[in-house]
């Protein structure tokens, strides 16, 4: 069955804008999403991937270079030819092992010729696209961190069974968990660029009208990815046009100190919240077309980029997203 | 000995119905069991699974593929003709591994033929047919969370070994468990589509009812099996028919605020809740040879739709059941 | 050193009955035995394996088929005579695994020949006699689980290492176990037919005697041996006029319902324990030589049958036994 | 360094009337020391062997097998010759693994010639002598139990890795362990035939005689060997005389009357202290060379027998010992 | 992405003041950094690491070997020429096992050649240049006490598969950790040279320039790296200096006194703390240029060198700086 | 960097004391030094074996083997010749295996030349030298077991993976432990023959020795070692001459009887205190170039062998030490 269209996802607006920002600019370093069960988390980030326009990838690749990419790629690919894919959407699955993530000896080659050749993982896969985590709170600290290291770097380096390899790994990683089922360690969580939180729909309307796209979905996908073609394209050349306009955007110093005194306000450790929020408005800005970043993008960007690196504050039970607002009242009336 | 007859057990409707249903609509998502050991939960579904009508399979396929449905099979399987079989009930041994379930490498093949192929696992056994779990709580988290994922998708990707092989898997998942060994997450439950509650029967007349039944199964299950064939083919035919008209049932938009507004007072997080309501409602308004989902069915369905997606509450001691009936009652007068 | 011969066991009659009855009718299901340490009761089973005279056995066929059951045997035993073995009794050992409990790949063959060929295990070499399991509370619940699966069967299905064979495995399985060492868990105790428990002897006579018998026997078993023959004898023409009796024997339905009237009374969960109260009171029948069962057939077997089926009752810790008798005298007066 | 002398021993007479009673009959079951480290326990057990005369072995069996027995020989060994060695002395190991215990499959010779062949285990070298376990406590329990079962059998069944071999294992089973350091469960206990506790000695001119004799073996071993030699020859001619004898030594019915009261008195569990006294009496008998087993024999035996096969009695603090002593005075005054 | 200048590091001085003397004088042992998270902490050594002029290394060597230390390399290296690499940084990744580590047989090489030959691991990658470890409380034990061990040797002896093998692995050794996160053990804390926290800048302009310098430096590296080239350039001048003059700074008798005085009021167990303070101090004078070690070198490297080699006082809560500074009050003034 | 001499380390005199004697008698069986980190505890013993003489090897003996002890060794060497070789000091890595300690099957050779040949391990490496165990309360127990096991006997005993071989290793075994981290079993204390505590040294006079005798260590290791050579000298005479005169060393019966009464006198279970003392004493005698033990050699050597073998006293929670020379006191005045 085809994928959801993203614009026909009901509400939800905060983790659209997320996915958005970091389709915008990978160096965000990912998006966490955290929320109650159901509540379409991993739809989302399939139906973006699903509406970017397939990528061109040199012919027989295994790591999803592009035409003019090729020098970053290990193999010595030949080939003059490039084919359209998808963009790829790799989901990992609970209980993956470092060799499925990282890749690994191809063991049946090394056995039958004597010869090490590297057998790409998940990672590869993900090249160019979105890497998707469900429930990512299940999986051990140290996969974690390799991700995200991974992420950060754009690129996957390969020790072990004597191989050394390293390989182009650039996506938008996706992390989903539910609070409630145990937390990522604070080191990994900052690590996260932006964070999101959903919930239930509130309103009956709401719910039923969910009801009913899913049903048309469902019964007939195509029909139904007809009706929100249009409205797909438009989220498509809205991010085609932010990612042109991106590096044209001024930030203006008075928005830096903005952005500084807010963070010592909520007293976010480290300096990875305050490089976020300026990179998070200037990819807000290039969203809306605009040319300068303004104290809105700040305000609209600071939740996503400060919750979830507040420490705990044992005498005030207030939630991140509370205390944020509250400081962006304080610092700017 | 043969499969008791599914017409001959006594009581235990609710359990009859949900099966009935998962039979009709397989996108239900799972059956999940929870009741008293030796109540016959396994021999229910077996019973089910018996009762339907052989199946047609391609000969030699590997994989229950049907006739028609030749191109999603992974095996280049050439032979024209088909034979019947009954319909598969696979049932999950306890401490299965990953490999067994997903199926993996035949290691044989690797190793004299330096060729690698897919050894099919009970995911490939279990296609088109029932597979059953018992004392499902006591499998690991993520063997759980791998079946709930084939039996929403219908396929099974395998990613492992240097194979990357997808074939269908299409079954009726059907998990039973006891509540006081241990419970599973919340988050598993809620991917299950119905649930419902099985108990010893009460009274001694159903007692030595069954227990005459069982004698007699057990003496001469061949002459016990006729003498409850009739039934058990009028079944059949109930469920086929509905199958062929589900597609057809009308659901009006005051069943689906009806249901919103039932999912928001009992307060089930996410949207699996009402999808599943909406879904069974339908599946048993076709068992009913009904043209239009009413109220009636909304109220029959919901129990077993929602029953295991209520959050506790730690102030209402209330059984589920019981939360659910009440809310019914205050929805719906 | 030659086996016990089982008539000259001194006491412990239920231990002898329960064993009798599970010879008898073998889908009693097992029998568990709880008790001191050292009071014989593997001596006991294995007196009785002993005692049955021996059976026929195709030639060379490694799962101990009868002459007259080729067709259930995975092998192709081309072979036309047969010979006598004694009964099989296999002590499982502490530790086993499930490897060589249900039987594997021949690696030896597969690495020599690559040919594919099933190594039968334990449950093949127990077909048609007793598979004895002492300290049961000590082998893994998943291990029990999967023995008394195929006890219930009466066949072993093999799904491993890209094998699928099926075999026939009817045996007696008979635990023991120390209940102040841990206990199995309810689940798997509720599979066992029938449970007894066995004392230390409790008057010097007693005990001089037994002394006297053993000593008697480990200074010239086979003497001793010649003193017991006509007595084990006797029991052997027992059981076989039983097994050929039973079929006949009847079962009214007054007896039935004041079989589910106990098992209300005493609170059995579920449907086994009034199926073995059903069958062993039959057996009983058998092996006294009756034609019908009788209150007092009922009233010997309710012990063994539902004693380990009870639930915990917090409130009042008198022992299972005295609850069933108490309700026994309710009952029935 | 040559073996200390067994007669050079100073005290613990206890200890080494245990060794001599197993040496008599091994059918005693094991002999279980407990007591403070670094008192000589494994000196005496070791001592022991080196004092009996060689054993005769066929030339280049790998199972010590004695020339009358190459039956049992599971090797199919046709040298005619035999040469002597002296009784096998094995001291398993702390962290043994099953397979070192056992034996296992020759892999070498699997590898190299497709042959299975089995590599006896430390239970082979222990044949016809002794297997020596220090802190049988930190062993895991189904080794042990394992040991106590070929001990008790007299021959090692190892079925595994597809063989299936039986060969004889008959040696004097020692451990020894120290109280404080973890108990071993009651049912492993039972199983050792008697038990013995040593203790650091008390005089100073024991302890002043230790150092001497200590330092006059270390100085010059064969010297010191030659002081007592005679004293040893003296030992070994009383053990041989005592084997030849036991079969004619007669147990009274008035006392093994007497044995079955006094394990009644005491309370011990089971029949594997009642036969133990027997027995054990009996080999005390013709240690001494006498033609009948009298209550003197018995009150020696005792403490040794049942010492170990007491129930823990929470509101007698008592000691084990002190409770037979006193069970001994009541019932013989 | 070119690496971030070490001179555009704001603040941070105490964290370059250890990296810079630990690049003086590698036999400080190790510097080892407290911290927030997303403070530039393997920003700053991966600078400094990429300051430093590159190095000439053996025309194929893997080793690292410098042309005038072919002696120390175990590859017969015959190649006469030479090339230069940047100084090597290694970043240890999380759950990086002993043999990635030390280096292990290759295993390819081994099975097509049968021959051995040891294939170097991450230690040999580092020689003659840095090794961190972010969150190096994560590390099992007995990894950190290895890499501490060839951190104090200047060698890597591997002893393993049969191999035996000895190369250089000359590094500065950095870990990193968050001390709410566990803790490493004292024993390996105090092989350590040296220990720094470092903190979130506290003040908005601070915050500000680092935004600023990050975002000109992700927008243009080569450019951003022109503007610091300079500043870069006087630190490296500054190392060459020292390390060249550091063997001719004199160390007065009354710097060792004051030195010993100052250990044994602070309390710091055994002798490793006052070597460091006296190596360090030195190091310190030859960064400053200076030909004697004074008082105020001590009292600057003192809270380096001992801070983390204190230990716990239950009753003084005060932390670890707030101590060594009182006693360089209390013995200095 | 070559070895600090041993006569160079600043006080420390009980451990080079206890390493002196040692080195003497090696029968005493190891030395346990308890201390703080960073005191010299692995250096002291280090020194030791590198001023010991060479000793002379067989040329290509994989055993360490003497010219004049062919006969102990497994190998078949041929070659006439000896060499020259240090010492050996083996320093047993953190998270050793058996299979490094013990040795092991050479896998290499067995694959390629089907060949079963012994690889040695670090037990065979130590022979004739040390083996230093540092943090040896880190070790599982069954590795420190084993190592005393062939310390004691002078010989490894290696039966595995269907070898059998033997080899001398007769080496000095030396563990270093910090009591605060966790504790030896007092069964594997008690086979330790002495034990020394050590301590950060008091004074500042001791500290600025050893930083002055440090530095110029480690700024000229050859020139350091010449000043010292003298004194090294004249410890290896005395060692000589002890190991020459100690077997005509008289220990009267007085001091045996003084021996036990005061171990008596202190409690220390089983026998190996008293011997150790015994044997000590003689040794310090002996490095005296005394005839004949007197009572102040046994007051000396009293605590560094009993010191570890007492038996917690709960009510006492006097130092062992202390206790040891209170007994003194009371026992000889």
């Amino acid at each position: 069955m085809g994928n959801f269209p993203f614009s026909a996802i009901v509400g939800q607006d905060e983790m659209k804008r997320a996915l958005l920002i970091a389709a915008v600019d990978a160096r965000i370093g990912g998006v966490m999403i955290f929320g109650d069960r159901g509540t379409g988390k991993s739809t989302a980030a399939r139906a973006l991937a699903a509406t970017l326009p397939p990528i061109s990838v040199v012919e027989g690749c295994r790591f999803n270079c592009a035409p003019d990419a090729r020098d970053d790629c290990p193999d010595p690919c030949t080939s003059k030819k490039a084919h359209k894919m998808s963009v790829p959407f790799v989901d990992l699955p609970l209980g993956s092992t470092e060799d499925r993530v990282l890749g690994t000896l191809d063991l049946e080659r090394a056995l039958a010729h004597g010869e090490k050749q590297f057998e790409p993982g998940l990672l590869a896969k993900a090249h160019r696209g979105f890497l998707y985590i469900d429930e990512i709170n299940l999986l051990e600290d140290h996969v974690v961190d390799l991700l995200l290291d991974v992420a950060a770097s754009g690129q996957n380096l390969v020790e072990r069974d004597g191989l050394s390899i390293r390989h182009p790994a650039r996506f938008v990683l996706v992390g989903s968990g539910n609070p409630e089922e145990g937390e990522l360690r604070p080191q990994l969580l900052d690590r996260f660029g932006l964070s999101v939180e959903v919930k239930t729909p509130e309103t009956v309307e709401d719910r039923v009208e969910i009801m009913k796209r899913c049903d048309a979905h469902e019964q007939n996908p195509s029909v139904f990815a007809e009706i929100w073609k249009e409205e797909d394209a438009k989220v498509l050349r809205r991010i085609a046009k932010a990612k042109a306009g991106i590096t044209k955007v001024h930030t203006p110093d008075s928005i830096l100190t903005d952005t500084a005194t807010l963070c010592k306000a909520v007293g976010a450790d480290g300096l990875r919240g305050e490089l976020t929020v300026m990179r998070g408005a200037r990819a807000l800005a290039a969203l809306e077309g605009k040319k300068t970043v303004t104290r809105a993008h700040l305000k609209s960007i600071a939740p996503l980029a400060l919750r979830h690196r507040l420490r705990r504050n044992v005498l005030d039970e207030t939630g991140s997203t509370v205390r944020i607002e509250r400081a962006l009242e304080e610092c700017f009336g």
